[in-house]
This record gives C-alpha cells, sequence and structure tokens, in this order.
C-alpha cells in the first residue's frame, strides 16, 4: 500500500527503493524505536511485533492534526472510519461523503433506472447530515475531459438503464458512465457542501493527462452562481495550473497532498510550486493518506518541513516578512480548511 | 487590478494575501518612503494621498527600462498611451497594434461584411505606421488550438457576415470568431512586422490548457516562410514548451512577463526554467504590467534579480564566465528586443 | 549538430549562444588541451587540428561510460556503427534496431504490400539477433495519440500499398502512416526485446504535446500482459508524467537524457524532477548522444553531477543515508540498464 501500482514491483526491485519508502524509513522508524534510515526487513519486523493498533496510536497522535477529514467510501471496511479515527488519534474528525458510492450503494440495494435519480437524492441527504463536504472520483473513473452542463433526467435515466443491467449481469456496481458520474456530481453541486475532486496523480486506472485540472475549467465556470466551493486534490504534476483556477476562481481551492508524500526529498520542491498563483487563501494542507498511518504522519511533517523551507528562504532573503510567513502557514495549513468547511473552532 | 480574476475574493479572504500582493508591500512601499513590508491599509493611504501622478511618475522613472514596448488595445483610454508613458518614464516608448482592437473599430465604425477584409487591411496599415509590433489574443478569445491555415476570402466574408449581425443587434462589438481571428493574425503576418502571440497565464476568459504555446506548432510552421518573427509573451505554466519553440524555430522568441509578477518571492524559479532549450538570442525580458504602475516597477526587479541569481549561481559553480553571464543579461533584456523590433540605437 | 533545430539561426545570433554551447566551452574545452570556457572560434580551431578521430577518442574514452548503447537508423553511414564505438572507447558496445529503418530498408529492396508484413518480421528478426533493444520513432513520424490497438492484417496490407506507390513514385522511403508505424511497433512486441520510445523533446519534426509520454497510457496497458519492458526515452518536460508511468506499470522505464545535455548548467533541476514518483530501479541514464563526441562526454558529466547535487543534498539534509545514495547512483547508472537489457556482468 506503499504505491499507486496494482501491480508487483519487477523481479529484484521493490516499491520501497522509492521516495515514499526512504522517507519513512527515514521518519517514520524512530517512532517505532529504530534508527532513522532502519532496514526494510528491520522495519516490518518491529512494526509486526508492535501490532497495527500501536503503530497507528504512535503515528496518529505524532502528526499534529487538529482536524481529521475522512472520506471512506474506498475499501472503507478495510480502514478506521470517523469516529475511530478520532478516538485514535485524539482529534476531531470528519466525514466526506463519496458521491460514487453512494450511487453504488444505491443500485446494490435495489432500484429502477426511473427510481434511481431520486433515490439517490434521497440516500446522500441521509448520508450528508453531518458530512462537511462530498468527494467526486470522476478523474478516475473518467476523467476530466467531461461535458460540463448537467445531464437531462432522460439522460440519466437512460444511462441508469443500461448500466443496472451490466451491474445484475457481472454483480459488480462500479459507476463510471460519464452521465451518471455527471448527475452525481450535480447532485452533489444542489447539496450546497464543498466538493473534493481528486485531481491529477494517484490510481493506477486514471489516464493522468485526463485529469489536468485545467480540464475543468467549463465546468467550475457553471458552478460558479450556485455558490458552492469545489476543492482540487492533489493535482500532481498539474499543480501550477490548479494554482491558476484558485486565482481566477473564487470558489477554487486546492492542496498538493499525496504529491507530497510520494514525492519524500523532494517534496519541498512540490510545496513550493503550489505558493505561486494562488492566493494564499486558497491553499490548503492535506496528506491524502489512505491506510498506513505512516502515510499521515509523513504527510504532515513532510508538508510542515517544506512550507519552513519555502517560506524560511523567502523571510531569510528578505522578501516576506517572518509575521506574513507565519499568518500563510496558519491559513493554508489551518484556517483556510476551517473556512471552506466550516469546521468549528473549538473542539 | 493586482489579480487576473474577474470576481472579488471570497469574504474574509483578499486578493492582496498572495506573491503579489506581498510582493508589492515589500518592494515597491520604499517608494512611497514606507518601509518594506508595510500593511495594505497603509500603502494603499500613503498611495492615495500621494496620488496617482506621483506614485506613476515614482514607479516608472525607477524601474531602469530603456524602451517601453505599449500596446493600449485593453481600455486604452483608462492607461496612459505611448507618449504619456515616454513622457512620465522620461524614456523612450514604442507602439504595439493589437489586431483584434483594429477590427473592432472597423466593425463599430459601420462596414459590410465584403468590405471589412480590405477595411481591416487598410485600418491596420494606417495604425502601424509607426508601431514596432502587432499583437493577437486569439489565445484569450479562441485558444491555440485553431486552424493553422490562412482563412479564404470567402470564409471570412460569411463569418464577418454573421459577426456584424450578432453586433449590431447586441451593441458588443468583441470578435471571437475564429475565421475572423485567424483572418486578423494573417493580416499581420502580411503587414510583416513581428507580431506578440500572447501564450498561457493572463486572463479569466482562457481555457490555459488550450493556450499551451506548442499548440501553435503547426501555425508556426506555417508562417516561417514568411520571414515574420512570432513573439510568444509569458507562457505560464508552459515556458519549458516555449523554449522549446524558441530552439527550434528560428522566428519564435518568448518571455516569460506576467508570471514574473504574479509569483513573486517565486519568479526566480520561472525566471530559471525560462533559460533551459532556448538560445539566449529568443529569450527576452517583459513585465506585460497593465495598469498599476507598480507592475512595471517590479517586473523589472524582479526579473533583474531572478537572472542575477540564476546566472549568478552558475558563475559561482564555475559553469559559465562572469563575461558570459554579463552578455546573456544584456541580450535578454535589451539587445534580443532591440534587434527584433528594429529599435533604434540611440534615443 | 548542437541544436535540434533544422534551420540557421537568425542572423546576428548563434545556436552556441545557448546552455549547450556553454557547457561544450567549459567542459568539453579543457580535453582539447584549452582553458575552460575558450571562445568558441578556438575550440573549433583546436578542434579541427586536432582531426576528427583524435576529438572522439579524447571524449569517448573519458565518459566514464561502461556499456554503450547504440542505435544507428537516423543517418547510421555517418556516424560511429556498433563495433567503431565499442573499438573507439575501449568499452562494451549493444547495438538496437530502430523498428522504422527496418521497415523502410524492406520497402527500398522491393516489396508488395501483402508481403511486406511477412517481410517485415523477417528482416527485423534477422537484424536483431545480437541486439539488447528495439527502438520506435513513432513519435516524430506520428505523435503518441495513435490508436492503442494492434491493426489487422488488411488494415496493414492496405496502408501498405499507399505507402508503397506513393514511396516508389517520390523515391522517398519514409514511412509515417500511423497504422504502419503501428504495425512496426507490435511486431517489435511480438519480437520480445525492450522497447524504447522516443518521448518529448528531441526532433524539429514533432508537435511537442503529442509527444507526452501520458498519450500511451492504454498503448501500455495492452502491451503489460506481453511481458515487454518499455523505456521512455528523454521525455522531456514530460519527466514527471514519466516517473509517474514508471510507479504505475511494472514493465515502464525512463530517462532525461538529452534534455540534459541541452540544459547544460540547469540539467541538475532536471535531473532532480526525475526522481520523484518513479521507484529506483526505473529510472535509467542516457546522454542521446548522436554526432559529436561532446554529446557523449558530457551528457555523462552532466548526470553524474546532478545525480550527485540531488542526492547530495538529500543525504546533508538526513533525508538518505549515504549508502542509500551509493546504491541509487549504482542502480540508475548502471545496474537497472544491465537487468532490462540483459547486459552480462562481465566484459
Amino acid at each position: 500500500m506503499l504505491t499507486e501500482s496494482d501491480w508487483p514491483a519487477p523481479p529484484g526491485t521493490t516499491h520501497l527503493d522509492s521516495q515514499l519508502g526512504f522517507a519513512i524509513r527515514r521518519w517514520c522508524a524512530p517512532l517505532l524505536g529504530l534508527e532513522p534510515h532502519a532496514s526494510a526487513e528491520s522495519y516490518l519486523e518491529t512494526r509486526a511485533a508492535l501490532g497495527p493498533s500501536e503503530v497507528t496510536r504512535r503515528l496518529l497522535t505524532a502528526t499534529g492534526i487538529g482536524d481529521y477529514l475522512v472520506e471512506t467510501g474506498h475499501k472503507g471496511d478495510a480502514i478506521l472510519g470517523v469516529e475511530e479515527m478520532a478516538k485514535v488519534s485524539g482529534q476531531a474528525a470528519h466525514e466526506v461523503v463519496r458521491l460514487e458510492s453512494v450511487m453504488e450503494d444505491v443500485a446494490r440495494a435495489g432500484v429502477t433506472a426511473e427510481e434511481l435519480p431520486g433515490r439517490f437524492r434521497a440516500l446522500l441527504a441521509e448520508r450528508t447530515v453531518t458530512a462537511v463536504g462530498v468527494k467526486s472520483i470522476i478523474a478516475y473513473r473518467y476523467g476530466f475531459d467531461f461535458d460540463p452542463e448537467r445531464p437531462t433526467d432522460d439522460e440519466t435515466v437512460r444511462a441508469a438503464g443500461t448500466w443496472l443491467r451490466d451491474a445484475e449481469a457481472t454483480g459488480t456496481y462500479r459507476v463510471s458512465d460519464p452521465v451518471l458520474l455527471r448527475f452525481a456530481l450535480w447532485t452533489g453541486v444542489d447539496r450546497g457542501l464543498p466538493i473534493q475532486l481528486h485531481a491529477g496523480y494517484g490510481d493506477a486506472d486514471v489516464e493522468l493527462h485526463r485529469c489536468d485540472p485545467l480540464l475543468l475549467t467549463r465546468f467550475i465556470k457553471n458552478v460558479r452562481p450556485h455558490g458552492v466551493d469545489l476543492l482540487l486534490l492533489h493535482c500532481y504534476p498539474y499543480q501550477r495550473g490548479a494554482g491558476y483556477l484558485a486565482q481566477i476562481f473564487p470558489h477554487v481551492y486546492f492542496d498538493v497532498g499525496l504529491g507530497v508524500n510520494y514525492t519524500g526529498a523532494r517534496s519541498d520542491a512540490l510545496i513550493a510550486e503550489s505558493l505561486e498563483l494562488a492566493p494564499f487563501s486558497k491553499v490548503l494542507f492535506s496528506s491524502d493518506a489512505w491506510g498506513p498511518p505512516e502515510l499521515h504522519y509523513l504527510g504532515a511533517l513532510l508538508w510542515r518541513r517544506g512550507m519552513r523551507r519555502a517560506l524560511g528562504r523567502w523571510v531569510d532573503d528578505g522578501d516576506w516578512h517572518p509575521d506574513e510567513a507565519a499568518r500563510v502557514v496558519r491559513l493554508t495549513g489551518r484556517d483556510n480548511a476551517r473556512r471552506v468547511y466550516g469546521l468549528t473552532e473549538a473542539r
């Protein structure tokens, strides 16, 4: 789970010979009582001896994260849920609901094509009562080069008919039809919560060039009058384009999570690139951690270090005042998320 | 006017919390008699107290720019004209004529579709008698994914008919039809002056991925036999592709203005990226300043600093001889522009 | 031959005023007995006085390269062949066969459309008896936006018919039909040797945005079950996307050669970008040197320096252990190539 690949590494090689593998052995090993740069073997042995609960506790309580935003739509039964995250980390946790998972649940429960739109709206409302946002993975399932208009009801019902027939025949309820994905997304717009869109790097299914967030420009324009915020998640290697969108459109925000973890020692370059065009009120921290708790710890550690290096240099050079640097760290590391997701100040 | 956005910042935020905002408060404040990093409030107060003429005089006379190339096609009555720029700055100023503005003037003056091609050619000739170049904003109005061939007269007249009918009906004379934009561009080629093409970042209207200068490759090839130089303006974040075009094609030049201003403390990274594939005779300084005189001053200051940092490092590392570095600064900062635009040495 | 341009530099300028030109005068001049930064004139004079054999000997024996992989499909009679490279350098040399050259040889020898598929398979088998890999230049001849499926025999024969008629009429045997290029590529897959695909920068013929290796994603997926390795060569400026592909797909490898030579003093930035997402078992050194022996020497020198700078910084910062850095240099500089191309350890 320390690669986005779906396949084993070629014979004689290992996915751990990577920036992420090196960073985990460097930075996470000490939390397990090992020396920095511990070998992969001793890391895995010690990890197994401590057991997953203790490893998770050590890493999650060391992140310095005050509010976890948790999206459980991908193999939700294999990872910690929202309440468990709060309990293990000792901090607040908030839910983000994956639109496609809700639609797949609607289908799995049994529904006709004609009923699907209404049932999706109803289940989404129910699932998001306490949620702080919704998420779309249209980038993985199709790409961002989709028709930016809302589909008509007729189109949606027709697409639902085909999908449901196939799903019942195969037993696989995986929505990838662009009309249904657009319907889910626009229903998310109607729901009014901030919408996360996974962009750029982060899955073996994507065609990465079709996940360039700039391809969303027309959709972003169409959403603007609805007063809903769009959060472009991760964006690698298209972070500069994401920064452009965040400058131009008042309702666009972005982060460079995921890429930060996977580029390890190079993550400072990525973080610096995220601080070009976008106003500082539009850039957010994220880890995109999923699965191993190492990714939560490392995502926070590398992001803090990258910010300190970028902003520290600008302060040293006299470009920025130290107070400004501290304020930008607070904005991007905490206050922007609180404002956009409506998190309460006190916990 | 310190953002390319068309909308106000979200409540609780400000466009000034950005690299550009920080850079203005850092670098321009001292010219207004303030401390570096003056607050936005005190900056705006002092600026208002000094008045626009005095602020403009202070900033423009401090740029160190010897020749201003001024394009007045965008809200030309709201900004200083060519002669005013020369007078206020105490330096030479030269005109660049925006092709689309000339076409819109032709239409506004009353013309039939059949007359439009000839009238455009005539007015362009008249307007460019003393101009040093023309400019196309086809990137904003359509994108670079246009048909790279010259349109036929029939196509042009047909497109003109539709546009003129619409313009007369709505009172809005804004040319965005790709046939008319291509006609204007090819007429610019016939005129023989250097042609500026705004590329990449710089307007809320663009779809940025459709402004990648690489999309111009076929058009560039078609123009080559005509002996006309093409200047790709700004190009962010596609400066590496622009450098490739500038190496391959003898008539292609580029700059990274605009991006330099808007990335502030990060502009040194952008400037360094502009010095990769392109021969140094093909890279030009520009500020893309429009509106606030801060952008003229800051564009020059940040560009000089970024050049000094990039070239200074290469000299320190022993890669470049100091004389070479000085020569490249002269080329990119002055001599290339003088050669391409035919500016006279003496003023 | 120190530019990828097909045209002379504009009057008053020279292709040598470039990162590559400066790097050659800085780094190669001492091997010719000149001072670093020798003038272009004295460099060319001394080079001519020494003669091409002596210059080639001096530069090739100084590269530190132990195994040369030589592809002679482009003007093969004007450059050193595989055996000559081994002899002059005193090291091992191995052959890579260009698919398109084999097809053009089949056509030039006289063949019917119906015979072409079989004759191509036969000649490819013959030519690759001792080869370590094949190479496709579909990026130059068409672009990576080709149909990722294998063409049918009927399609191939039909396309061959058109091509052969044209070639016989014009006397120019240059294959650029996408069906024939795909046929050659899939026949290369059947052959089972590692396949090099020139990607990104490196020819005046390309439309660079159509050479983004991400456009190969579907083709890469189609090839995976065949167990054949794909090597994306050079990739500039798309090295980050190439790193993504190398992480996701077990059979994808890449390098940033060519760009390293042409960006000279900036090559360290490019090399650092190549060390982000990809596992270190998937990144390879290359020079893409063709023609002047300076490119072999400089490609090796700049790559070593760029690796030392990137990895040295990570070691200094405590991110990487020095032993890890040494191991990654060995992998990317030697062992990965030996493993993928099946080079024997002992020479």
